[in-house]
């Protein structure tokens, strides 16, 4: 089968389209015959060599699959020729992808396959850190970075369906446009407004009762000036800076609260227990049409560097997808 | 009646012993002719004119008293007469003082005066943060700094109680040795050892799942490289540092929580709802005599300077307490 892999043995960083063996499902797995594949920021990482896969994951890069599943482990029996959308911690860009059978979501016929695959990363991961470790319930205002990013589009989305008011940072105007017009509550162009004064006027000055981060670095203390009292700080990803300076008094007069995740190196078990809950509580609002993921664009699976490419140059509004074998599903 | 403030109107530090009229219950209030008064580390922030009496709170020092209840506000008339310790916003260093009726807690025939004025502040302290914002439960490993103090002798008495494993670190050898026989899991001299890897060695290398840190500073990376997976941080004073650096990267992968909380400044509804807690879950555990407050040494009122110049010497292990009105009581 192709698969696309990087970095190369001998440290190349560009994408390389390879022949792999397709790979065969064990007790509990299925395999997928891929039609999409999501593109996500972790991707640009591992190829960089700075986000290797966890042990036992495959060195072909892709967190998100949708297809048709072709074979299964024993255990998986009732998934077989079913279509399904999937969560794996590696392999996605590939004609076959090994999935747990507990992360696979169904697609119903007449749902895009495209779509599909653009979901799982970032559904996954907004529901988690949200919901579970943010405590994100009905009428919460929340701010998250990047709001036209994969990660953005979906917690707008997320947030619209349960309750939130979503407010987003974006990097130009017409981000902030879209965004608004996607269902933030607001949108701030960080390059001319600060957020922080922005955020309390947005809330009445009352401030924010999640963040959803992904910036870390001095973002950090700025973020913290957003919330409420006895507020939730969530980080999934650091992009400006591994390290922040945090202020103890305010922690502790505002009672505010800071954690974070990640969800690639989680246990299967863990991944089966949100896809579970995923299904009872999201899955009804996209099999209805509902919840939609926001796609930017599509690109063959020999054309992966051209998604790359259009990712790191941040012009993009929601989800890159690679096609696979779309036509074969069609 | 006399009591004592600090600072004075001239901005001078030193504690000055006053007259001051008797100050009369409001509704819902009542008045304690105080037998004995707490000395807490946050008396001391306030003479030195750093921890200003929240708005509504008298100038007079105190956090904490016991005695008998001489009148009443309206709404508090079943305490009439009876013998109490409270926590008080402030005023506690005096001959009477003004206690929400919600914060009393009753102080039995037989039970020391002293003893229960020792009680409220870390007993308060402690509860909140250790089993409500740090979610202390059975057989859990904590850490806690200070382990001979008024906070730290509490945390291991109450730890004692609901099964969690306190670990402590103090100062010297013998206060580790004080630490241990009062009920410690274990007792770091941090001035000798690495208190994190002495923690990893306790803990067979998992970590603590609390850590109650009053340090702050350069301390809070050391606590978040104790603490195990899903481990929470909660911050009730910074003596080394109101700022502190934090690793997001393991915040995230370890996912780890950060709060904290002041009590003083909170509503009295808020802490009549602790009182209540308290009083169906502690407090039969100090009439039966199973938790004591160990108690370093009594100053008469008038000698209040002294006590606060032995806390701030660190040579104390466990509560320094003011006796006002003992003799009238006993």
């Amino acid at each position: 089968m192709q698969a696309i892999v990087a970095p190369q043995p001998d440290g190349a960083q560009e994408l390389a389209l390879v022949e792999r063996p397709v790979p065969r499902p064990g007790p509990g797995e299925v395999l997928v015959e891929v039609a999409a594949a999501g593109v996500n920021r972790p991707d640009i990482l591992q190829r960089r060599g700075l986000y290797p896969p966890p042990p036992g994951a495959p060195d072909i890069l892709g967190l998100e699959i949708a297809g048709k599943v072709v074979a299964v482990g024993s255990g998986a029996e009732d998934l077989i020729g079913r279509r399904v959308c999937a969560l794996v911690a590696g392999g996605g860009y590939a004609e076959y992808c090994v999935a747990p059978a507990g992360t696979c979501l169904p697609v119903r016929d007449g749902l895009c396959l495209v779509e599909a695959a653009a979901m799982p990363e970032t559904l996954f991961t907004v529901w988690v850190n949200l919901f579970e470790r943010g405590f994100a319930a009905d009428g919460d205002w929340v701010l998250v970075h990047g709001g036209t990013s994969g990660i953005g589009t979906m917690a707008i989305a997320l947030g619209a369906q349960f309750g939130l008011h979503v407010i987003v940072t974006c990097g130009s105007d017409e981000k902030c446009r879209r965004a608004i017009e996607l269902g933030a509550a607001a949108a701030i162009n960080y390059r001319t407004r600060d957020f922080v004064e922005e955020v309390k006027r947005a809330t009445g000055g009352s401030g924010v009762s999640v963040v959803l981060d992904m910036v870390g670095g001095d973002y950090v203390p700025r973020n913290l000036a957003c919330m409420a009292d006895e507020g939730r700080h969530v980080s999934i990803a650091f992009q400006r800076g591994a390290k922040c300076e945090i202020p103890i008094k305010d922690v502790m007069q505002r009672r505010l609260m800071l954690t974070g995740s990640t969800l690639r190196p989680r246990s299967i078990e863990y991944k089966t227990m949100v896809a579970d809950a995923l299904r009872r509580t999201v899955w009804p609002l996209v099999e209805s049409g509902r919840l939609k993921p926001v796609i930017d664009s599509s690109f063959p699976l020999t054309r992966a560097a051209e998604a790359h490419a259009r990712m790191e140059k941040g012009e993009h509004v929601g989800k890159i997808v690679l096609e696979v074998g779309l036509r074969s599903h069609s």
